[in-house]
């Protein structure tokens, strides 16, 4: 359960409104690592969070502070458009190159959908949606997400503070920037506390790990002959996990000879084939038909073998 | 420019078809973390970069193996769907209770729209898109991306694999698995050849670091007052930039007295407000027109002062 | 600001799992009319409120009860997805029809993403994006919105309720049923104040209302000659507005001989046309490109008259 | 079955083209709450519509009007970006600040995508989609949620109305305000006569409403120890159904003592728990996959009982 | 302006409920190339058609049949849905296979979200949208883009036509199947009338044509040096716009040696880079800042000459 | 498998930067019709290819040539982005109208997002998606869709080629306009090679083709008494399948009197009904829920006999 305090984390004082900087800050409310994404996502790691105590405490404490960040946003947007025009039109464009500049660059929808107010989109216009969040309930994947959501929504964050002089708007952005900072610490030190508590062995991904190819996981295959890959870390070296050295295959070649061509699927569906049934038109080679059929029954017969 | 080479990088010979099966391993090809996303995430990443040799060049070749990895995937989806029945019936489904599970759990796009081939969607149908990938030019963020998409990439394939029997099935996963392992290690050991070639000093993305809030750069805020969060690495010791010594905030207070109050609006566009104009129905406040047009003009002529 | 408290608002006991629930109950959880919609509507109607102390309390309030109300839902999904199959063949199949319609019919993201728990996604697996939101900042117009989302959701619920027998299930939604019948009050009775407050006389948005077209505002055209419309109360007795007799027109006609047609574009857009240039090839029309460059020059120096 | 009569319902005649102004009414067409919506929501819950007679006319005699208003803005669009420049350059831009203006506000995908026409998408460039639009089946519902499409509508149509002098668009759009207005009394009406014929008691969807939790009904619930929401009606007299005290309860409490946790999933999904299983890697905990394995069994077993 | 008779064109009446058929046909109402997508593509384009006359009035007419054809479609899920099963849990599967296939197989939204009607949704439960529709002013590449949408139209409907024994789905089914015959004749024959007209020479959309690379525009090149693509007709004789012999070039060379690489950006954008300027962190090059805003200055000024 | 090579197919070396074109000119790389499509939809129509020889190869050479397309223009984008502003303010705007329509009309995404390069996005900044392509398995359908793809492709070229005059960009382009010119003709002879191989008869879809209605698929049917459709080709002579005689129908009526309405379903769905239950609230009429019971039983029943 939640509760609301009406006080901002941290204040939301633009200097004077400014229409052009609010349609570039959208990105950071509704852009694909805007608030909006670490809100949800941490919310839903959250809920999806197994392991009670310290680990589910960090993810809500987190979580909770970002509807916060969604907050101060929507404040300082809703203040930066302020005095966006709702009846300009071209004949004050003519005598103003700045109001120019605004007709052409300001959002239209922040005056005609929410007054004055920030939108749950990104600097495109783009609606918000949960395909750009994760929670897979695999604390060691999902701190990795975290990390770099906070790397780029730090990046995205300080591209903007460059993008303005406005005193207001960039002492909020140098608190969204330190956040940033720290929460990127935050999730190495969570992936820190996962090796000390057991639950991964050395940071890396590696469920079912006893089953996968052990030559494929060490090897770099390179797919361009004239490639310099070869000269990187990634390249020469012992692996992270298990110090096999690092295989370095220049020209890759196929490893088997095994062809992308799938079967000729129910002739019903009418697919255009050939294959062992001749040529014809699709859905009417002789003897396709029922061939399909005795397909059918016979592939499932031996699923269950 | 690229090249195709017609052979399958490593094959894709299920043992017998799988219409269940085939409509789960979607997720594998056009989820979120499916492998249209690592191809493309790295496409964009590898045009988007500006610095030629090591660092292009593997980019590039890992984005090349990449588009080998969906045809190897939708090879092994037409494989799997060869006996998709095209004409099954519910009368069928009431002799054969394997039938009726087929009949409710395949997804009857491959039989309607690909006629027995993958679809560029995920496991529940839904298109893939441009919103799932990241390339912003800054490779310490992107490499942080590409580390969490390997480690949640991996984390389905490994669920997969464990839901089913088919030997080769398995066979594709367990290199895929190994890519994987190797793939999340290649963008670490990248992290890694930044630091040593002085592009980030600690891997963290700290653009106008020096800009950033001083305070709020080192702690940690709890805003639920029973938690357990205090108890973790990351709410005490060194920082990993900078070293100071974390702070932990229990039951976190607001930072400021600002309160979460959007301004006024431009009267003409009808928003409910009452605030230094008087009550009244929105639009219409005595004087709120003409002190509306008077802010436009002030405000923007403060913007260049 | 916010701040969480790690106990749910009304418990989420069902009494045993139950994957083909869980799947159906993702409708209420990231629906067109689930929590999540609810929640992002009212926190943003919220943060957009420029009207400070009673309405924006009473709307960060329930804005502040939903975000909990996820919560519930979220540790009900994964309760019910306890026992979801993650091994689970088709020759289990072969023995229980139970498990067929379980193989069929639960949501294999509900595993394979997220390793069971609640997606953000509706019940055909749909992710949940903020179209399907509105915070315009017309209080009026965002209550009617607003009722009519709870209306929504509480026959979604109802629907769902009826789906199952389990009593904890059950318990969890007579308390959801109930809060969407008192929010639907909540929000008619947050009309009644704003009339009573003077924010609107009527409960009709009616801004620039003495601008509209006088005829169009009280006639029902219907546009069926055997249309039985004319028997309703919407096309015959007093407006609720204004107290004008309401005027049913039959087989309504155009009011203009405006015909839909669009003039000849730019020739370099190549769209086809003849009209007062005469036939020919998009684009070459004799002495079509000089006279589109000077419609540009005259119909915008018009635009400055 | 349809028929078209090719004049317009009426006329959309603007006084000289206006590329800037065609950008900003897009969202009049394909927007959230734009023309295309109310066709597509009426057109849905007429064919939905199972009481035959006036309720099934009366929808479908609004929706084939809403057609023909789509049809009105497209040819308005037509005509406003008759001019719209194919080949202006930044080197006109800097002789005329208009042109700068234009340059920059013009939506560009109104000349490459349509050769000077309409687009079906909303202001900010964004498709239309389904996810706009309801029909439940449930007149009470569905009126209520068309009352609020013509608030809105009404509202974002007066926005920009506001914006532009053009005699001719203005024509236009108070035809279209008038519309708004006498629609949203059209469907108060409509809730009036399903009233009147029994179909529901009060307006309030109360489905199951024997069933609903009996104290959650009539109470309001407030998460901020200083929120002035208790001041309003809708926290105090009577409440809409059942005439009960509307009760107030500020600083609300959990009603349980439940906490959002889930429980352990199968191992074989490898999610990071540790709970009953003790520490460990995820899937790997002694015991643990035999127990998951039982748990499956013993889960769907009760659901039988 | 549009008329409405309450009629079917076509009847649709199913034998029998069939709620995995419903789930199925939604890809025929709302799928890419649902009915729902040809109806408002042709409505589009015969909105956007500058060319009054038979042009016009031709695509009016059949956009006008096709909103007829969602009707009747919707329809007919509405009565293959009159037995979905409301409350069918699984304790009725247990003891019936095919409540076991309907269970998993139909689409729960049939029953939550509309009560038993047709979702504007396609087969997967994804909503329709406008991305999946064209309407670009040029008659010829619209035309060529609906001969398409009528051949996967058909396409489609005739796989799903395999799919029941049920008579009266089969019947109306017969019916699309031929209007869609039709149509892709209807719109080929538009092709043929455009050339007649004088609007095109051959059917290749060529605007601009005598600009185009007068090589590339009649070379297959081949990037697969065992191609055997060199074999088919469009690797041999003469081309169809313009009489040339077709080049055949196996294992094709890039044309240029230009790398696909972009130049440093400017340092605030902290993009990682060296270049010219030497390596460094991204944003602080001794120079780089000062570089970059000279460039910023010297390149817009190298526009304007 | 795939390879690289680290040159551009064609060069892609503007003149000057200019972030207006740029912002255009991302229709053609992410748009319904860019470069992106192309290349996704190849790819999978090769994958799905289950004709072994020249025709899979045709295709995977296309769409390996297409990957190489993407990289042409995200190449160009990035040199166009090259002098993107990162700092520039409403200050400069005033100083200068050219900045001020850079300010208003450039992509802000293409600084905040990518640091000055391509967005895999169209002109409005909308995400691309997999909705956009098709890959039926059916080659005559598929290739009609290329015919189509490459057509439009083109026009949206053409149009940008008309919006600059810089040389370079002018170039790149001509080549792009012959590879649409070259590729529209290569898919039309690709069905004329159907013809020759015995896959289609006549180039139009008609599987099921004896088994469709006879009447409809040689009918004109116009909705609008004053239509002068009955004028073209489409409308009289013989058609392309069969040599039937096309027939006019002015002024169609419906081919039926059956009338769209659906029937009442589960009461437990509480739509709104009557029908033969008598008037009241959904899902309360006497006896409607016991008939409805027994309809689920009976209904299902009748689909086994």
């Amino acid at each position: 359960m939640f509760k609301h305090v009406d006080y901002l984390q941290f204040q939301a004082k633009p200097e004077k409104p400014d229409a052009l900087l609010a349609a570039k800050m959208q990105e950071l409310v509704g852009g694909q690592f805007g608030e909006m994404t670490v809100m949800m996502q941490y919310l839903w790691q959250g809920w999806s969070c197994r392991v009670p105590g310290k680990y589910k405490d960090m993810i809500m404490d987190i979580a909770t502070e970002e509807i916060g960040h969604v907050e101060m946003l929507t404040t300082m947007l809703a203040r930066l458009l302020e005095a966006a025009p709702g009846e300009a039109t071209e004949k004050a464009a003519a005598a103003n190159p700045v109001l120019a500049a605004v007709l052409g660059g300001m959002n239209p929808q922040h005056a005609i959908v929410t007054g004055g107010g920030a939108l749950p989109r990104d600097a495109a216009g783009v609606p918000w949606n949960t395909g750009y969040i994760i929670a897979s309930g695999n604390l060691l994947s999902d701190f990795r997400s975290n990390v770099a959501a906070e790397a780029q929504s730090r990046l995205m964050t300080s591209r903007v503070y460059n993008m303005t002089d406005d005193r207001g708007v960039k002492d909020m952005l140098q608190f969204n920037l330190a956040r940033d900072t720290w929460h990127q610490q935050q999730w190495l030190l969570g992936i820190e506390q996962l090796v000390a508590d057991g639950f991964t062995e050395n940071g890396i991904e590696d469920s079912n790990g006893d089953d996968e190819n052990q030559e494929a996981n060490h090897t770099f295959y390179s797919f361009d002959p004239e490639s310099t890959a070869g000269e990187g870390r990634w390249a020469q070296g012992p692996t992270l996990v298990g110090g096999k050295e690092i295989v370095y295959v220049p020209d890759a070649q196929p490893l088997t000879d095994d062809k992308p061509l799938g079967p000729a699927p129910d002739p019903k569906l009418f697919v255009t084939y050939d294959g062992a049934m001749g040529k014809g038109k699709p859905g009417t080679g002789a003897g396709a038909h029922a061939q399909g059929v005795a397909n059918v029954v016979n592939k499932i017969k031996g699923a269950l073998d």
